[in-house]
């Protein structure tokens, strides 16, 4: 993600000390709307930080349940003729004639679905997942596990810059950093994640750890269970319906993973202590 | 709002200097979908933590533009019936007939719309905010206004159990906190205190400043501007198009509000220096 994307830069009074300083130059998190096309038609808009733009598109339409694999997308356009506002805010993507038929009768209520997977849906029987419990055998020691989110830290190319951005990464059990991404949204950086596995025929996720800078909601877990990702781990609170719906679908949430300490939520055999 | 309704307590295996300790009781915030009906018929899923749910649809349906009074909600109820999933977390709102017929072109796009005031929405165009610029010729000295985030953080009950929720307030250029909400969604509580404000005819709020906890993005300053609120304090970043649409409408912003230190972004002849 190029940094002349996610940051602008802001004239700003900075107050220090009680006192009025001269003018300065702030740099600010870019947060601007994307509107996502199906074949042609508007569907839904997505407040995202630019960058890895089809990422988010591809992971979105995936965790949102409306393709099952990358080869589902025949292609994705920036359209002409657009207006000021919508210059490179806008993707259209041709959905494979299979899928276009398949998601006929859901298109309504995926068109009132959303980035976050809960706001804008119109039901609370709208929110089901559809995928199948997480079986996965996959362990992670605790020593590696406490060390991913100040790795994960350090990768973020933008956050230390502005404070603004949420970052996930994905690790493996060895420690490995396969992909990290940084957006305003913490959902949209998970769905970037999950958008660049799948162009990579890496989604199910089964082999590794997700690991998000902030809180875990429902909406992160929700993402997660659809890539099959089996260890979830946060440097911040979950909520309960976070907890729920990972004790219902085998996620293993730690949270608080900070230093030498966290909490185990969920299904915590699959950290390991050390020996 | 009642602790029991915001948050729940949940078995877990906590670890401290690398050992599991023994199993233990934690406060977990809680989070639940409210579906908002129409006359009975579902129409948007907010994720929210319980309590002032009333207050919550109210603001919602006005920053979201669907009233633009108290009295344009006739009533508010629980439905009977409901399944396991849905108890407590329903509420049907009846519009004043008026309101109803007045909205009847537009309702399409508000099935689409969402509590975050962006995502569900379908195209960049239906982002526009339609109010009025704000005039407000309020100011406020910066020794109070930095003084709002450590009274905001006091006055939450609930976010020093969990660490899981934000918090808003709004308060009087004169140092007076009048109403503080909490939320897992930041926009949530600003909705809370926008339907507080509404029910007790104290909208236009153009005499005060809104407080959030956390960072400052688009939504927030959006469900601001319908409130016609003249100056937000953030304690965290604001983003690029937070301060887009700040400029636009006349909002003074102020950012990573912390200690005698602040950073003034748009308007800031509203805060005054102290003498």
């Amino acid at each position: 993600m190029g940094i002349s994307l996610a940051v602008h830069e802001a004239r700003i009074q900075r107050v220090r000390d009680g006192k009025r300083a001269d003018l300065a130059l702030d740099r600010v998190v870019v947060e601007a709307p994307l509107e996502i096309r199906l074949g042609g038609v508007p569907t839904t808009v997505v407040m995202r930080t630019p960058g890895d733009d089809e990422e988010l598109v591809m992971g979105f339409l995936f965790t949102e349940g409306l393709i099952t694999r990358a080869a589902d997308v025949v292609a994705m356009r920036r359209p002409e003729g657009l207006g000021p506002a919508e210059i490179g805010n806008v993707l259209d993507v041709e959905l494979a004639p299979p899928v276009v038929q398949l998601r006929k009768p859901q298109q309504r209520s995926f068109y009132a679905s959303s980035s976050c997977g809960v706001c804008g849906k119109s039901s609370i029987k709208a929110l089901e997942v559809n995928a199948p419990a997480i079986k996965s055998a996959l362990t992670v020691r605790r020593s590696l596990l406490a060390s991913f989110p100040q790795r994960l830290s350090e990768a973020q190319a933008v956050f230390e810059q502005t404070g603004g951005l949420h970052a996930s990464g994905f690790f493996r059990p060895d420690g490995e950093l396969v992909v990290v991404r940084e957006d305003v949204g913490r959902h949209n950086a998970v769905d970037k994640i999950a958008g660049w596995s799948l162009a990579r025929g890496a989604v199910p996720m089964s082999d590794g750890v997700l690991v998000v800078s902030g809180r875990l909601g429902f909406e992160i877990v929700q993402k997660a269970v659809m890539c099959a990702i089996p260890i979830i781990a946060a440097v911040s609170a979950p909520s309960s319906s976070a907890l729920d719906l990972a004790e219902r679908f085998g996620v293993t949430v730690a949270g608080f993973v900070r230093g030498s300490s966290m909490n185990l939520y969920t299904r915590p055999e699959r950290v390991l202590l050390d020996q």
